[in-house]
């Protein structure tokens, strides 16, 4: 029998989802799972529905997680460049991801992959709707199909319902990644992620 | 030649510093080290310098840290049961282990271990004096000396320059560990810290 899916939580805006996303695969491989990947919007999670401000602007914590994001992409090998690309948003970009996601799951992944890399590998922006395009490009999709996804009421809809239901499920940051009903939040709990996928349950889901 | 100590941070407010204190000696241990014990007062780097709330008290992350905190302590078995004790602080403990510290960093070492039961296994508030005087004297401690030491200007004075000096270094939340200059937040980073010092430095400490 297959075992169940498990699913990863990202926002393309996030460098923690970036450096996750290169590793969520291989690590459910390992126990017999694929990956669903989900949208999430730090923008409605972290600042509107929990008050705060991008982590990155606070004070000590700051600092610290620009460390620890760094030091966690040499550990785990993934190429990582500071970039000076300010202002910039995910929202066409997830919109794409969405629209991609309910005809190719296969290469919404893909998509989501060279957002990813464009912005920490190349430094560009993903903001304007051309970025995602000259992605699609890239990889081959039907980009000129893609910039009408973006800008239709399934992508906007799909979104917008995605990210409810990923607020009804608990999640707040990215990565989050939910294993049989289980939250993991962060690369920081993949430790706890893998253990629980290796040795079963050890403690009931949240009810 | 004798490998540096690890300072490990903590406030006795904190259920992560109380779970991650049951570990960390032994994970050092592991690797020839040993611990000095250090404070930090979330309530002067959380809700004070971040200007945060206490995180409990954010929607999501507060429900997702009651489950994290239990499914830790279980999975390193650690003793953790709910508590109603409400409103409490943690400025008479931490004064008196830095009074303690500077006396017997062991005995300090042994009460803030009794002060993290008492409020996690035996569900007793630490706020007053007199908790602080009972743990005392169960320990065998002088509990008088200690009594007069919470009340000293010494004790007050050394938290207030520790909190300091932990600010300085970094410090923010609790357990916060830093070994040979790097800084590792949280149990869920117990794993990196463990990989630190095993491997060395596989990253220039911060600047």
């Amino acid at each position: 029998m297959t075992k169940p899916s498990i699913d990863f939580y990202f926002d393309l805006i996030s460098p923690f989802a970036y450096i996750g996303s290169t590793q969520i695969e291989a690590l459910a491989a390992r126990h017999g799972r694929t990956v669903t990947w989900k949208p999430v919007l730090l923008g409605v999670t972290v600042l509107k529905i929990m008050g705060m401000k991008p982590l990155p602007q606070y004070p000590l914590k700051g600092p610290y997680l620009a460390h620890d994001m760094a030091r966690l992409a040499k550990i785990w090998g993934v190429p990582l460049h500071p970039h000076s690309v300010q202002g910039h948003n995910s929202l066409n970009a997830m919109r794409a991801f969405v629209w991609l996601d309910a005809r190719d799951p296969d290469a919404a992944k893909a998509f989501a992959r060279a957002i990813f890399r464009r912005l920490w590998v190349d430094g560009l922006d993903m903001t304007p709707v051309e970025a995602c395009v000259e992605e699609a490009q890239r990889l081959g999709l039907d980009a000129a199909a893609l910039a009408d996804g973006i800008a239709s009421q399934e992508a906007r809809e799909g979104l917008r319902v995605g990210v409810e239901r990923a607020i009804a499920n608990g999640v707040f940051g990215a990565p989050f990644v939910i294993a049989d009903g289980e939250p993991f939040f962060g690369c920081d709990h993949f430790w706890m992620l893998e253990q629980w996928l290796r040795d079963g349950a050890w403690m009931a889901p949240p009810a």
